[in-house]
């Protein structure tokens, strides 16, 4: 083989997010525990999930359910039910989300995966379908925090609260269990903490 | 008041990601089932871990753990205990990754939370170990699929596999539950179903 045929091509070039999508979702963005009184409009909010529905999940199942709590009353009401110092945060944010988690998921498996409309029927009432549901709503957390970083805002993820009241008063009548919360706003920089240390690679992953 | 002093300043621009970034995460990204044979350099494996690392988990205890099954006899393996079509997946995919949760994560408490290094410590063996470390392990989880595809990867996720038996030859001795895996790669296009159907705002949410 000659030189020349030895030269392997270049890969062709994947579409990559920027260094400054990077910092803005992962390296730079923080957990804030204060908010300016900036509002946050609905149509954001929306917006906000329309981004996180697209977030793969098992069977395509999108077991989370989301209440956003704007409204005096309501942040009233959950901060009530809300540990210690959370109950300030989510009196201060202008919204907390709660991410909550359907076990009758199973009711919309003809729409979300038509070509296998009845797969998940089995699982109803089963321990099985309480791990998909809480596996894959905190999945769906996990792209709701990084979406609300890419629409510009700032999170502030906690779950110190009272699981079984927060159901009884925010998913009333239904199958759907509080998973955690979420702050949403425009965080002021007030009482943040400094960047907590992380683990290297050889402490959380490896090769095999 | 007069009509000049009433007009509202507009707010401060916030930073977002752009149109096409929103597009390489969320919307257009699709669960691939087909790889072409391109690799994946071991670099890139490690800079998806340096990305994935900086999603918030509760007290920062970041319990998941990842194991990248790269090699030729790690895929079969992991194969072996994976159900129907998992098994070609595994084999076919350049990287499939392990993502388990460690139930000792408290170990971690001091260098990870070093204001309240012990806060974690009475948690130890008790059932709400279990779930702080599957919920934050699934939202690593979550972190982790969006940290590919800002990469340029395609993911493929996955349940189905014999979990004790994954613990057992990939966590020997280690206090490690699998959580999911992930196939990684650069997606052929081949086996890709067509999008499917995501629940409107109203069936998957509310304002209180």
């Amino acid at each position: 083989m000659s030189a020349a045929l030895a030269i392997e091509p270049s890969p062709a070039p994947v579409a990559v997010l920027s260094d400054a999508g990077r910092d803005l979702l992962f390296r730079e963005a923080r957990t804030h525990n204060g908010w300016s009184d900036r509002p946050i409009p609905e149509a954001l909010l929306r917006e906000l999930y329309d981004l996180t529905k697209f977030g793969p999940t098992a069977v395509n199942a999108t077991p989370a359910r989301f209440v956003f709590v704007t409204s005096d009353e309501g942040k009233a009401k959950l901060a009530e039910l809300a540990s210690g110092n959370n109950k300030a945060k989510i009196l201060a944010a202008p919204a907390t989300v709660i991410i909550g988690y359907d076990l009758d998921f199973m009711d919309h498996n003809a729409k979300l995966f038509p070509h296998a409309p009845t797969m998940l029927e089995g699982m109803r009432g089963t321990p099985a379908a309480q791990e998909l549901a809480f596996r894959n709503s905190s999945l769906q957390g996990g792209y709701f925090i990084l979406a609300a970083r890419a629409l510009g805002l700032d999170t502030g993820p906690m779950s110190g609260f009272d699981n079984a009241a927060v159901d009884e008063a925010f998913f009333p009548g239904r199958n759907v269990k509080s998973n955690f919360i979420v702050s949403l706003g425009y965080g002021s920089g007030e009482n943040l903490f400094p960047r907590s240390p992380r683990l290297d690679f050889e402490d959380a992953a490896r090769f095999a």
